[in-house]
């Protein structure tokens, strides 16, 4: 029997084309931790009224996705640090009608770096030049590292990148090596590049860490192949759940312990 | 484990107080009939914001109860007969992005004067002159009845709900009689009330139907007399369960068996 009661408290997702992870990861977290939440992905019809709408109705937090994250920002009332770094938001919370916007993906990423210890004198290549790879690149900035290379094809979008926080930017990996080498192509993810290695061997096999970012659900080459060279690997799975850990305690106000976390990640990717 | 899932059509209450019997009669027969949507209870933080919601959400449906009923006519698009009849809407339905209002109160009354099969040559009592007793007039009217007493004490809507419709009003019973008694006063329901025959004895015994439209949860004297006497009897409880039924068709296009609306409407009121 539905579980559902007039007292719950309503979290959504705005996404053109809305998945079932967040769904699954949230509900499977109120279930677990007994609270009195439910969450509902929407395809919204009109963005300006399903904001609304949050407000209208009293939901307590939506979860924004593409292409909506940085269109959603003059609609709302007060945007956060995680958001204002990268003008981008992915995540609303509705505190009695004032909408604060944060970027969970930022937040994620800011504590991988800090949580698997990456020194942040450590050279770095960030390969890709999208809304993400800004993300990656506003928390290495913010984290303090000095010596990033964005690595972008895209001769617009690569160095307008690299400017925004200071950093260089080359076309090509070619034989340049790092310490840190980070994806945030959809190199090696499912679909027609999925055989690709984001990086040459040599780059692999030169540096100390791989952050494969958006590798989900796929395990790319990248990460297969850094993982048998004995290379420290942080996967796209890590960013995700993390956000979602993130949005969760920022809507709840409870953080779930990293046990609870990792069985609602992996639920959450059961089916989608 | 919760069942959402991102494709499931949503629809929803707007109530100052919600209750969860909505909630549960609806969510009750999603489940039974295998459909693909889920009903969730809003007390709404601002009525315009939040039907700007339900078009911006793709919300499909939405009832609506107190203080919303007239209010929220002039944010619709379009008023069927049901709620034209009475000015008032208590069910939302959104067809890709035009909403149109209906009242189910008034479709749930006509109905009844029909399954019941009350001649309309009846003579009938009314006795009450708020928003429920506007429905049963416009019901009545609409139905063909002409032999119509409003009965009310307050002088100046029983007298108007009279006129508008071509009745006669009168303050009190007293000794007069009808064929038809319908009570729509809170008296004999739960609270100070709770004892209060609503029609005088001799008017029950000289009557063929009693109908208390708004006997929920109890079973009033005035029903528990007239069961007892041999008369007809038609009850609030199967007011609240067709303007349901009703609203669920409107949503789903499903007209669910009687006996599926007998135990979702039980199920509804087992906890609330």
């Amino acid at each position: 029997m539905p579980i559902l009661n007039k007292d719950m408290t309503l979290c959504i997702s705005l996404a053109a084309r809305p998945s079932n992870i967040g769904t699954r990861f949230h509900n499977y977290l109120y279930d677990r931790l007994g609270l009195n939440f439910v969450y509902k992905a929407f395809a919204p019809v009109d963005l300006a009224d399903a904001v609304r709408g949050i407000r209208g109705l009293g939901i307590r937090g939506a979860a924004v996705s593409m292409p909506y994250k940085e269109a959603v920002i003059p609609m709302l009332d007060r945007i956060s640090p995680s958001a204002e770094a990268i003008d981008s938001v992915n995540t609303i919370v509705n505190d009695d009608g004032v909408l604060t916007a944060y970027n969970t993906d930022y937040l994620a990423i800011e504590r991988l770096l800090l949580e698997h210890r990456i020194p942040v004198t450590s050279t770095v290549l960030l390969q890709g030049s999208g809304g993400m790879a800004k993300a990656v690149a506003a928390a290495l900035r913010n984290a303090g590292f000095g010596s990033v290379t964005i690595v972008a094809r895209n001769s617009e979008t690569g160095p307008a990148l690299a400017a925004l926080y200071g950093f260089d930017w080359l076309p090509e990996v070619a034989e340049h090596h790092a310490q840190l080498l980070i994806n945030v192509t959809p190199l090696g993810m499912q679909g027609a590049d999925e055989s690709v290695l984001a990086f040459p061997l040599s780059a692999i096999e030169a540096a100390e860490t791989v952050f494969d970012v958006v590798a989900l659900p796929a395990r790319t080459p990248l990460v297969e192949t850094a993982e048998a060279l004995g290379k420290k690997v942080i996967s796209g799975a890590e960013v995700i759940a993390i956000q979602a850990e993130e949005q969760f305690v920022l809507y709840t106000g409870v953080r779930p312990s990293a046990e609870l976390v990792r069985e609602a990640s992996e639920f959450s990717r059961a089916e989608s």
